[in-house]
């Protein structure tokens, strides 16, 4: 992309302030790949220095990322009062992350400066020139985050501005005027941006948190009034309500301003990705989500089907294929069909239009997705029950590796303290009877062993196959210890990541199902035929 | 209110599309009654005659409602073509429902006339003028709602600016300009009413949709433009995305734009009537709506901790308790000393500013978050840990209601595919030696109940509570099955309900920690001392 306009993405920072959010490093880097796959042009992955978790991040990042477009800010504060920048532990860290790009937060409010910083008004002026020059000179890119820039410019707007100025002088490539309180209403952004560009001449961004529920508004007003940089969120996470949500933000100026801010084809991306986020940082998907919820374009049908038949786009305001989304008719089944068999399609499966095979694909999904299965974050398991409907049609039965006859799980706390977890497993495979026992340190985890304990010597393949992340939701959450669970596996080959869904009356039968389906399709990938 | 300006809540009817809301006659009545408690100007009740249930809605609103603030409105589209107004049965149903304000739907977009009504464009002109004269002749006040308005003024202003001028001649007091699909963003809204309001003259109103996450901002932009009536739902409730949000709306005229919208005092009742309104429609109140989320006030970063207890304005854009919500510290392991100080005080636990005491606590938290555990999410198991160590500081140990000896869990599917599960616990209450066992629908389940079982007949209070809520999150994802489990668990006791946190190496030893903290939380609740 070229540079006159920034996407700039802080989820892993400021939307990671969320209230119950808690991002492993892990989750940091799959978050990272799927911003990069949406095509934001700049990804703030933390505060390094600050803690550990981000330091490792960057290391982490740089490693095993090969960015396809966008850039690794890191975030972190102007220098300390009273110290060189070049002295400053925490200024060392933002050079030593490696990130090219370094987003700098300045106070902007002069009784900011005072309560929380502790030190002059100059002084605050002095850190920042210093901070960006010695970040300049030491060749990297600077942003500039005025933090409660719109209170402070309320407060004092002579010095809200000058703090602009010194940005700017200083070197800082753009300042990003910061609603940390989230206090602003579009009216009164659009006039300060405006103001402050005229005043300043320094490139601008907007930083907008939704406490007024007008974080994108606000964010488009920046825009509209001179502002080339936006900095939001995925799903808007963020602090207390929330910051200026991505999706929306960049489907405005990509449909509405007709705006190109992202590489060509990856809008249709946008509702896969929003709900990919979601089930990494394991909150439910907002259903109601502007563009991506899967109620953002269902229609109760009654009056206007006959109309919508004729011309949809009476109906909605753009077409949803546009956002990756689909439009649902609340009562008709014909939704899936279309989906199903381009699924197929991207899962190289050809169904060749056989409408009786892919209507009872539409049934299974309709069916199981109602009692909590869920397969748009489980491709594997959505394969296999495409492929099992393939081979129903196709030889009248359906094929598995193994067949569960039953299976114990046992879970101890002994009076010492000492905790046993052991599982049996008793199956069929390849015609022979097994019977595994093995422990674990939890129940699925005995489980997990003892199923490849009992079935290594038949499928060796399964040696090379491991569980590197598994999630855990309760469904129906108002009833207590007697929900439906759902648990979602991720397992790798070494090369590959596949994940597969389960689901129970209770944690462990859930966990069962995944991880049969897991290593079902480890096997088919490996190039092994089901037997039983 | 004086007549100005109209805050015009539309919940009953257009909030009830949204996917999933389905209302009885009560919880209409139910819902009406808290709008009023509001101060809303005019409450749109449904669409009497169109269905069995609307018609009762309007029949015992006006028996069993003494409203104090709002007018009754009902809902019905102009008459159908070529029928006079007065032998069309569905404009008769509008009068015959006693309200004395009637909004007509009418079509503002020339292909939807042509494609939904078919009929022509002169003959829709009619039906408004002939239904708007007929209603007001008889004494009613008359809205008229242009459907599509904004996509109809793109595709033929002429049109759609001589549908107002129809609907405002033939005597409409105002006349809505819909977002019908909700595809506009806050420049548009502001450029189209500016124009509409000066070529027409009409009293405009907005209705709004929220597709673009800009309903609230589409709704002000309006205002600015010259709109003075509102169209909104309680908590944004509405088809597909949702409506605008009545609260952020009138939040923004009252604190915003300092126009007085409601009558005084009722914009503090804003959080109750929020949370009241999604218990009648049985939704889950969002965490993270502004101004009356749980989360819309809560400050997580320690940082900021020792500002705030300075000046509270500097971190929150308006004072919480204006809508009625409080400010909330989420105790995490970035807090320090003076957050662990304010939630104790919120908390109504007196630290008396000891020192040691409450450095103690900052450590215990640290320690234990860095093992999982999350205090942010789980007020009572925060306070159970800040009386424990008070209790320490008095007594010199901390005293508890049970004592665990040991326990086990067993999960078993049998060959005919039967689920047992299994528990078994061991401990000390009252000096006395328990052992119970139970079967559940899943482990945690009975484990649960062996526990109830085990200790009811010392504590009776525990038959009064119950689980309602049960999140886990494993983490650590990239370890598979051997990661940490952490569980959170709300419990309530009819009144309240309070959250607690558990860690374990498996689910069921997680689950197992928080079941103990949620009935030491409850017992201490009921005034039951502990004994142990």
């Amino acid at each position: 992309m070229d540079d006159s306009f920034h996407v700039f993405d802080t989820t892993l920072r400021d939307g990671a302030q969320r209230e119950g959010i808690n991002l492993s490093v892990a989750d940091k880097l799959a978050i990272a790949r799927h911003l990069d796959d949406f095509g934001v042009g700049f990804i703030e992955g933390g505060w390094p220095g600050a803690n550990p978790r981000d330091t490792e991040f960057f290391a982490r990042a740089r490693a095993e990322i090969d960015f396809r477009h966008a850039r690794l800010v890191a975030f972190g504060a102007t220098r300390r009062a009273g110290v060189r920048a070049e002295d400053d532990p925490q200024v060392r860290a933002l050079l030593d992350s490696g990130a090219p790009v370094i987003t700098l937060v300045a106070k902007a409010h002069d009784r900011h400066v005072e309560l929380a910083l502790r030190t002059s008004l100059d002084e605050n002026l002095a850190m920042i020139r210093d901070t960006v020059s010695h970040l300049r000179a030491r060749g990297r890119r600077v942003f500039v985050d005025c933090e409660h820039f719109f209170d402070g410019y309320r407060a004092n707007p002579g010095y809200a501005k000058q703090v602009v100025r010194t940005a700017h002088e200083a070197g800082a490539d753009v300042v990003v005027l910061c609603d940390t309180n989230g206090g602003m209403v579009p009216a009164q952004v659009h006039a300060v941006v405006a103001t402050v560009l005229a005043d300043t001449g320094a490139r601008l961004g907007i930083h907008a948190q939704d406490d007024t529920g007008c974080a994108v508004a606000n964010t488009l007003a920046a825009v509209d009034a001179g502002a080339t940089h936006v900095q939001c969120t995925a799903n808007g996470y963020g602090e207390r309500v929330g910051n200026a949500n991505l999706f929306p933000v960049v489907a405005a100026l990509e449909l509405k301003y007709d705006r190109r801010v992202l590489p060509p084809g990856t809008l249709t991306e946008m509702t896969r990705i929003s709900h990919a986020i979601a089930e990494v940082v394991n909150l439910t998907p907002s259903t109601h989500q502007p563009y991506v919820g899967v109620s953002a374009f269902a229609h109760k049908a009654g009056l206007h089907a006959s109309a919508i038949k004729v011309d949809p786009d009476l109906y909605q305001h753009i077409d949803p294929e546009r956002v990756g989304n689909t439009m649902r008719m609340l009562v008709s089944d014909m939704a899936g069909r279309a989906s199903v068999e381009l699924k197929g399609k991207e899962l190289g499966i050809d169904l060749g239009g056989d409408r009786e095979l892919i209507g009872r694909v539409v049934e299974r999904v309709k069916e199981r997705e109602l009692a909590g299965y869920t397969y748009e974050a489980a491709d594997a398991s959505f394969e296999l029950l495409l492929r099992e409907e393939l081979q129903r049609a196709e030889e009248g039965r359906a094929r598995r590796y193994f067949r569960l006859d039953s299976w114990r799980a046992i879970v101890e706390v002994r009076p010492d303290g000492s905790h046993v977890n052991e599982a049996t497993v008793k199956l069929w495979a390849k015609g022979e009877r097994i019977v595994a026992t093995a422990e674990g340190n939890g129940p699925v985890n005995a489980l997990d062993r003892a199923l490849r304990v009992g079935l290594e010597r038949i499928y060796p393949q399964l040696a090379g196959m491991e569980l590197v992340d598994y999630k855990v939701r309760i469904l129906e959450g108002r009833h207590g210890t007697q929900s439906t669970t759902r648990v979602l596996v991720s397992t790798t080959d070494g090369r590959d990541e596949w994940s597969t869904v389960g689901v129970g009356d209770n944690v462990i039968a859930a966990s069962w199902e995944a991880l049969d389906d897991a290593y079902a399709y480890g096997l088919r990938r490996a190039g092994v035929s089901p037997q039983e």
